[in-house]
């Protein structure tokens, strides 16, 4: 590692340590898919709140049954009943609709007894008042809703969605092309649980940049461009000078210029490169973790690993963690592609997924079996 | 198979013959995240659209550094240029901060020749003009964007998402306690790509449910409720009158009563029954399954699935598809929970994720090999 950038591990302890969850925010319960529950639901009222037919057919009072048989069938009142409708009061059994027959449009006859309770679900039988319904920290997803309403709630308490302020910093002299970087962490926030609070371009001069840092009340500030070594490190500068940095510099390639610390005021600041292929990984390390810190989630990469074994050689520098853009080959065997040095941003559209190689290493051999993270985004 | 049911492939194989993917829509591109492209993206400009430094250092004219050497240094301008920025006019190459000397506040001191195009990313080099950036079909994530930006693109044309008409149809008798499906169908809808285009709770009788279907001017109807048998069909009963039934009845448990047609405009309409479990697995088999394929989405079910073993005998009716909830046992064994009709939807709630059990089955003995569907909610 070279002396002045921060192993890639330390560079997320430190972060870890200064993110937090965010506090709780009550949300109707059907916006609130995909976020993090913020405390434990309890049940307010039984499930099922009332005795229901577990099956279609006429609900019945049972001891009216007794006696019945095939040779003495019983005239009972035809009260037809849904599967999941509460029973009416007094019904306490439901005969299948295949083993009465309508007698008449208000009689069915009954050819056998029935005992209390048959094909009823009970009041409470699923979960009584207080149970556990679903705990803190669950991603609330379809499985989970119907459960919490039939538990009595309209709103949930989630996890508040940090809201992300992104500053622009604009070069000494103007790009010839778009910013590739806005669009993408617009996209990448969003999937992490962030709000974009605002977007500001700024001109790259220290007493803008802090300015900016300044004023922002938000959750946290991502600052694109304006993390580079020499005289275009005004960002790092600017926050330098007005609040404080807990780290510049990760030994990490993309993304060696990120740096992480607070404004006066307490926000967390990520500072990322400017160079697309930087930024992106910047954000999925570092920024994108405290984001999916505060909004409670897992902060790992939002991407699915699994181990796999090396096919052909995979090289990279000693000292900083580098990404290795990957293809998928048989038998869950993978091998490298050209990296982002060499072809940008295509290096990650044209991948199935990716490798990290520590700083620890120069590379993976043949046969090596590794962790890969896959895209999957269908 | 009952004879009034359909194996749940067949009514999948009619669904899928009935419902396409919409059309194209123009969306900003940082609001296009998770979205289907319609079409093929292919570059506008090309990437990158001028020479731009490769990393952090000086521009320089290489010509003017013919003849520097370690007892050569020869002094030429000081212009300091960030890795992606674009050459400043007359610059072909790029001297590293490290390989370079400061000579006062304007001038370098260069001690080794450069060949044009050192540390240089030349005009196209990733992506010439017309070069296929990203497929349709692709499912828009965070690695396409930045390319797509650079490409030219500040918008992108997107399958628009299919507006869901949901029509809650209430029983004879009003139910005791909040109806759990409205909340649970909303989070679902969104999941899979879909707008809630509305809500509305109907008096469970044909004329009203006819109505309803009638005046729907959405890419899809959703019907709660009123689709089981006997005197509770009011849905399938106004769907018949008023549009066609393409199929009513589905061997699947729970949701059996699950039907699909459409209105007499055209707009396909999906009957959900009302008893929570058999609403959420017609949702995922069915409704989700319409919602996906409108969305150009993967139409199959969205959770991961893999082989896994059985460890406990996982008993089911022949003759329809059964959903058997399932947990993770070790070496990626699984044993089948209490299901649907015993626990409601606590077996949703509790279980890791689930096996479809063929109507051919009865179930699968221990040792048997088995596709599971894991939640992975996190």
């Amino acid at each position: 590692v070279k002396p002045e950038l921060l192993p890639l591990d330390a560079a997320v302890g430190l972060l870890d340590a200064a993110v937090r969850r965010l506090d709780a925010e009550q949300i109707p319960l059907p916006e609130a898919g995909g976020r993090i529950l913020a405390n434990d639901i309890r049940a307010l009222v039984p499930i099922p709140a009332e005795d229901r037919a577990a099956i279609d057919g006429f609900a019945v009072r049972a001891e009216a049954s007794l006696g019945a048989g095939p040779y003495n069938p019983l005239a009972l009142p035809l009260v037809a009943i849904a599967a999941g409708s509460a029973m009416p009061r007094g019904a306490d059994a439901v005969i299948p609709l295949a083993a009465a027959e309508p007698n008449g449009p208000d009689l069915i006859a009954v050819v056998e007894p029935l005992a209390p309770g048959t094909h009823l679900e009970r009041r409470g039988a699923v979960a009584a008042t207080g149970a556990l319904i679903a705990k803190a920290g669950t991603r609330l997803a379809v499985r989970h809703v119907g459960l919490i309403a039939a538990a009595g709630f309209e709103a949930v308490p989630m996890v508040r969605r940090p809201r992300v302020a992104m500053l622009l910093v604009g070069p000494r002299t103007p790009p010839l092309t778009a910013d590739s970087n806005n669009p993408m962490l617009q996209i990448a926030v969003a999937r992490d649980g962030g709000l974009i609070a605002g977007v500001a371009t700024i001109p790259g001069v220290r007493s803008s940049v802090g300015a900016a840092l300044a004023a922002a009340a938000v959750d946290i500030v991502l600052v694109v461009g304006g993390s580079g070594p020499g005289r275009d490190d005004n960002a790092a500068a600017a926050l330098g000078e007005t609040g404080d940095i807990i780290f510049h510099g990760v030994a990490l390639c993309p993304g060696e210029t990120a740096g992480f610390g607070h404004t006066a005021n307490g926000v967390p600041v990520v500072l990322l490169p400017g160079t697309p292929a930087a930024c992106l990984w910047s954000y999925e390390l570092i920024a994108g973790r405290a984001i999916r810190r505060l909004a409670g989630r897992d902060p790992a990469l939002p991407y699915r690993s699994r181990a796999v074994t090396v096919a052909r050689k995979i090289v990279s520098a000693i000292g900083v963690t580098e990404i290795c853009p990957i293809l998928l080959g048989p038998d869950d065997t993978i091998e490298p592609l050209p990296g982002f040095a060499e072809i940008g941003l295509t290096a990650a559209t044209a991948a199935a997924g990716f490798v990290l190689i520590p700083e620890a290493r120069e590379g993976y051999p043949p046969g090596a079996v590794v962790t890969a993270y896959f895209y999957d985004d269908v």
